[in-house]
This record gives C-alpha cells, structure tokens and sequence, in this order.
C-alpha cells in the first residue's frame, strides 16, 4: 500500500501502521476513530484521470489508487459500484431547482451502498488472515456483508448477531447468502455485546463501521464514482441520510481525496438529513454541545441510530464542507419515497429517500438556491422494506369487471377524458 | 428502422410492415404472433464488433443495430442492462461441472430482466404516439412497466390491471411508481378481460409479451449482452426458466441475429427448465402435441403459467437450438435459492434460479457432460419474494445471550473448532 500513509486517530492525531486490524487508538478507546491517510503527492504523481478513464475494471477498484488494499489480495468478484446517476427536469422542478442528480447506490449487488463497505471488508479480512468476518446488525451492514462474503466461494464465512426481533423477511437474505446468524434472545444492546465479546474471544475480523477506519474508505467511493460520471464538475450541494454518520463521512473523505489530488476544483457543500425521530447528530451540530444518546422513533429504520459512533467524523466532514444539517419527518419521507417513483423511476427505501425531503425544506427556507445544481444518492433499495412502500403508496382502484364503472372512475381521476 | 425488414406470422408466414403496434396477423389471429425480421446484410455492412467497443451507451441501446427503433424516439432514461455476469468455481462443482458462467439479471433497475422489454414498449409506445400503456399482470411485468414509464417523467402513464387477490407487497413497488393500478374484483382471468377491453376501447399501448412482438426483442438483449461479456464465445449450454416462453425465445432470437451478422460462430443449445407444478410447455415440447393449459402449482410465480402464449416460439428456439426442456420441483428451487447464495452471493426470486436445478439434473443425466460450459442468466432478485426466500432459507441460531453457550453451539456447528 504505497498510497497510504498512515493511519492517525481523530481524536489525538497519534498516528499507527496501517494494519488491517487495527481498529482504534490505544490511548482514546472509544474515541479514537482511526482515519486512513494517504501520500497524496504519490498518489497524484501515479495517477491521471487519463487512466481511470481506461481502466476497464467498472467496479469500485478502479478507484484503488485512493483505497487502502494491498495490490495482491483477491477482490470479492459481486459487481460493487458503477451505480446509475440520473438527471431528472421533472424532479427538481417538484422540488424547486432547476436541476437535480439522482444516484441509485440501491442497484449494488445486495440493495444498498453498503456494498461498498463490505467489499471492502472482505479485502481486508484476507489481509488480516482472517477466516471469518462479524458484525451485528439486521440492515444494510449485514446483508451486504453476507453477500460479498459469500462471493468469495467459501474461502470467507460471516457471524451475524441480531436481536430476537428481527424481522423474518430482514433474515431471509442474509440466510441465502449462507450466513451464520446468531438470533440472540433479547434486545440489539445484548446482540451487540454477544458480538463484541466472540469477536474479541475468537479473533475475527470486526466489520464495524464505528469503529472500523476501513468501511469509511469503501464508502467514499460513491462520491468518486458521482465525480467521475460528472466529469469532475460536482453539483453545489452533495445530498445524503444520515445515521451513524460513516456515509456523510465518507463523502468529505473523498471530496478531500479528490481535491488534494487536483481532480476537482470546487468541493459541494454537504447536507446531512436526519429523521425527526431520531436525530442526535443535527442536534449536536447545531448546539456544539457533545452528543446525546436518543431514542429510535423513525420508519427509516437503515438511518434509525440513536447512538451513533461516527458522529465526530460526519460532523467533521459536514462543517469542512461549509455544510448544513436538517431533519425531516416520517410523512415527508413517504411523500418523497413517491415523489421519487413517479418522476424517475427509482425506488427508494425510507432512509435512502430521507435526503430528498432535506433538499425540499432547505430549497424553501432559500438555503438552496433554485438555480443550484444539486446531487443525491438513494442509498438503498425499495425492495428492502416492502411493508412501509406499503404505507407510502396510495391504494389501488378496487372495482368491478365492468367497464362502464371504469370509465367513470377514470374520467373522475383525469386518466382519460370524458 | 432501415435495419428491420419487415414482421412475419409466425402461423402462415404473412408479412407486415413494422408498425410500433402492429400485434397479431389479421389471418390467424391469437394463433399469428408476429416476429420482427431483420436486413442481417445491412446490418452486418454497417456494424461492427470494435464499433460495439467503443459504445459510450451501456444500456442495452448499445446493441440498437439489432433493436427494432427508430433513431429518434426519447430513451427511458432508467439504466437497463449491462448486468454483471460471473465466473464461479464453486457453483459449477456443487453442480458437476467444471465451469459455470451467471448472469445477473435481478440487478437491472426494477429488480428483474422484464425491464428489458419494458424499456422497448417505452419505446414503442411513443412511437405509436401512445400516452397511456397497459397491461395486466402483479409480477415483474408490471413493475418493470411502471418503472420505465415513470422514468419519462410524466410523459408516459401506466394503467395495470391486477386481480383482487394480489399481494399488498407486489402492489407497493407499482404504486410507488405512481401506476394507475386497477385491482379487479375477481380473478387474473376478469383482471385480463378487463384490462383488454380497456386497452381495446381507448387504445392504450398493449404491453403484453404475449402478442407484441417487440418485446421478445428487448428481452434478446440479455443474450447480446453476455455474448459481449463473454468475448462472443458463448458456452455450449444456455438455460433459462421457462414461464410464457418469451424470454427463451428472446434467447433464441439473440443467437440466430448475432449468428447472422457474423457476429458468433457456433451456437448454444438452449435448456429450458419449468416447475413441476406448472409445465404445459415441457410437455407439449416431448409430445408433439398442441399445448395444453394447466393448473399453476409452483412456488416460483413468475413462471407458473399455465396459458403461455409464447409457447410456440419458445419451443421452436429450443428446437432449433437442438436443445432440451426438463422440469424441477419446488424442494429443488428452494435448494437452488440456498446454492446460489451461498456460493455466489447472488440473492435470486424462486423462478431465477429454477434454472439451476434444471442444470444439475441435467449433469447428473450425463446430458451435459461435467467439462460442458455453461451459462445462465438469473432472471429476478430475490428481494422481490421475501416469504419465499424465508422459506428456502434454513433457520437461524436462536440463544441466549451467553457466551460460553455459543461456544458450543458453534463448535458442534463446526464454525469454530473445539
């Protein structure tokens, strides 16, 4: 790894070998979050946006000068990145721009644009020498690692721990990728202390995103691929759900790669959109104050994180940028989750469209300029949360095989005239 | 559409011009389907394998040389195509084989290969100067539909008919879509008496592989696809899950267009493989008899037809390729289900992954030989049935949350060593 540099605890600066186990500070515990440092100046002087435009690698690895892997360890082969980017008229005229770019990280391989971070945790799981690969959690995280685990064919198994509530149709995916799931009877703290405590005990690799300063690294790769599609002229405003706070900190970690590296100019100003109901991180941007421990009362279940451990770096990231950060309600997800279906086609889950909702209210409040060019990743499928599309969706029209009765229903909806 | 000659009855040989909704032979009725014939010799003079090359577009409109379109129409925006196809080792031993290739067609943007012909018919709707596109269906015709269409940002609309008892879930994605959608008091037959006197009376666009000829062309693109990703040396063995029949004879049409132009040299042989409970094509197939409707018995809906209408061009590509149909019982797609994740981390609807089933049966026959390559295209996410994947899937580990207690679990498990 000639590119990076080192690895430096954000709370301390004390800075560490860049070992692929090496998860926190030794001095600041909990803390000390590690970040991964590159030698840009190498990195620059090997690389050229000539060469990626050649690279014919469409997955997140043609972005390997900017990512902390080893040059000989086998890659996961699922098709992580080169997600679609949209530009949709008709969207930001509902919203009030001019104009609006949709990225749909849903299309990942298992649904989400954790994809990103779990493929690159079963690359350094193989660095570490490791044979099985854990986290705990019942969303995005796991499934994602469970299936890029999977991808390798045998060589990687994964330790899922959730709670004994976790929805059926949430385990079923993980189940299929052939996960060891560990149902563990009580509530999510007990999951995770169980997980923490077999980790620790048995020596597996620990794909925590808290704590893990690789899972930043895979995640920044969205905003490379968006720069990329955009031919390194970012939007003004780069747009993202926020909940523990690795995704907005993986954004400002590649428009500062990208930056340091002179492949763009102007870094976008970050916007951090939480659910009203659980909302710790605006909450301590705004007071300045240290965070607080909340309560989880938002269907946005993939952002529902109460006490979430990448608060330093998102908020960090949102601040550098010049960003801002807002809150929504449940009801203005839904509304965005069929905002966004009817006009381009895409199908959010709630915490993948939560930003959109964000991108209204500060359009409104003249925080966003109408004529500002703005971006936003969906971050995860519809598909994963069918019950609340549910809820979001209108009902259908019940009626009777009758096509007199149609017409009339039809005429009174403005579907065809009269 | 200089590339396209002309369509033809495939009942008594008629042929027309290719009008965007021309749908059946005036002669012959539900018996004349119609299929667009293409000038292979201006094709072949204007197009090339390095011009494919250096094709910006990765969308299946890349391969608009075989594709019956007029140069102008509006694209749906939506990313259809460039699907991830992968080698596995490990797939291909569970199975007998030395090597198999996967297709995954469960990522394109709607979750299901549908979207291939649902993207055509945006296509041909317009061309048709049709506002409102129609068909009935609750599967991943509909959504891919609905999709498409909302993609054009309201310059198209969709109207869906669906029997009463559809399930909420399968409606959600439709909805959120923001389809006109027409649940009928009755069942799926009342839903399609509807739906075709509607279409009939206001002249809607028909959207039903089961009569217009486009869409077996957009569902081709599958083929054109990995015969680019596969370097144009396509395996021995193709396989497929056979529902209506439109998709294996996309297939077939995708290997007579690229042997026509030159483009391959040797052709496939075709598998196609149904559901035990619902297999009027495999046995019209073995009989010489015509078809005859049966009842829908298989947990894999979306090929549980027992009315396909596609059937005759189905079972003339499968002939034509020199190729076979065999059938699979619902243990052996939930195996399948179980397989494929596990060694791939590809997640696939039920009747995505019959097709493996038909395969291993096949091997084991000594109908395809172990060191036979093989490719198959799974052709739907798993996300889209949940309850299904729950039910394929085995059961998690339930504990408590006691550390030395996992300790055994996971030894007699054989996770951990004792």
């Amino acid at each position: 790894m000639e590119n990076v540099s080192h690895l430096s605890c954000i709370n301390c600066g004390k800075e560490y070998k860049p070992l692929p186990d090496r998860y926190l500070c030794y001095d600041c515990g909990d803390k000390g979050l590690l970040e991964v440092e590159y030698d840009y100046e190498k990195v620059a002087a090997n690389w050229s946006k000539e060469e990626l435009a050649n690279t014919a690698d469409q997955r997140i690895w043609r972005y390997r000068s900017l990512l902390p892997i080893e040059d000989d360890t086998p890659l996961p082969p699922l098709a992580v990145g080169n997600t679609p980017i949209y530009e949709s008229k008709k969207l930001a005229e509902e919203l009030g721009l001019e104009n609006i770019w949709i990225k749909d990280d849903g299309l990942n391989p298992t649904g989400s644009l954790k994809d990103r971070a779990s493929a690159m945790a079963v690359v350094k799981a193989q660095e570490a020498d490791a044979k099985i690969i854990s986290c705990s959690s019942t969303g995005n995280a796991a499934s994602s690692l469970a299936g890029n685990a999977a991808s390798m064919g045998g060589k990687l198994e994964t330790v899922i721990f959730v709670p004994g509530r976790a929805p059926g149709g949430k385990l079923a995916q993980l189940l299929i990728y052939g996960a060891n799931v560990v149902s563990v009877q009580g509530d999510y703290q007990a999951a995770y202390d169980l997980s923490a405590a077999a980790i620790k005990k048995w020596g597996w690799y620990n794909r925590n995103a808290a704590i893990n300063p690789y899972m930043v690294e895979g995640k920044k790769t969205s905003v490379l691929e968006m720069a990329e599609q955009m031919d390194f002229d970012l939007p003004d405003w780069l747009v993202f759900s926020v909940g523990d706070g690795c995704t907005i900190a993986g954004a400002w970690k590649a428009l500062k790669d990208l930056k340091e590296i002179g492949f763009i100019e102007k870094v976008p100003r970050l916007l951090g959109v939480q659910a009203e109901g659980c909302a710790p991180i605006t909450s301590s941007f705004y007071s300045g104050e240290p965070l607080t421990v909340v309560d989880e009362n938002t269907i946005a279940d993939s952002i529902a994180v109460g006490n979430p451990r990448n608060f330093v770096k998102a908020i960090r990231g949102v601040k550098n940028s010049n960003g801002e950060m807002i809150n929504v309600s449940d009801e203005e997800i839904y509304e965005m989750m069929r905002l966004l279906g009817r006009t381009t086609g895409i199908f959010g889950e709630p915490a993948g469209v939560a930003g959109l909702a964000g991108i209204r209210k500060m359009v409104s409040k003249g925080e966003i300029k109408s004529n500002s060019r703005v971006g936003f990743v969906v971050t995860g499928n519809g598909l994963k949360d069918v019950k609340n599309a549910r809820e979001a969706a209108k009902e259908p029209l019940s009626i009777k095989p009758d096509l007199d009765l149609l017409e009339k229903e039809f005429i009174q909806q403005g579907v065809i005239k009269g």
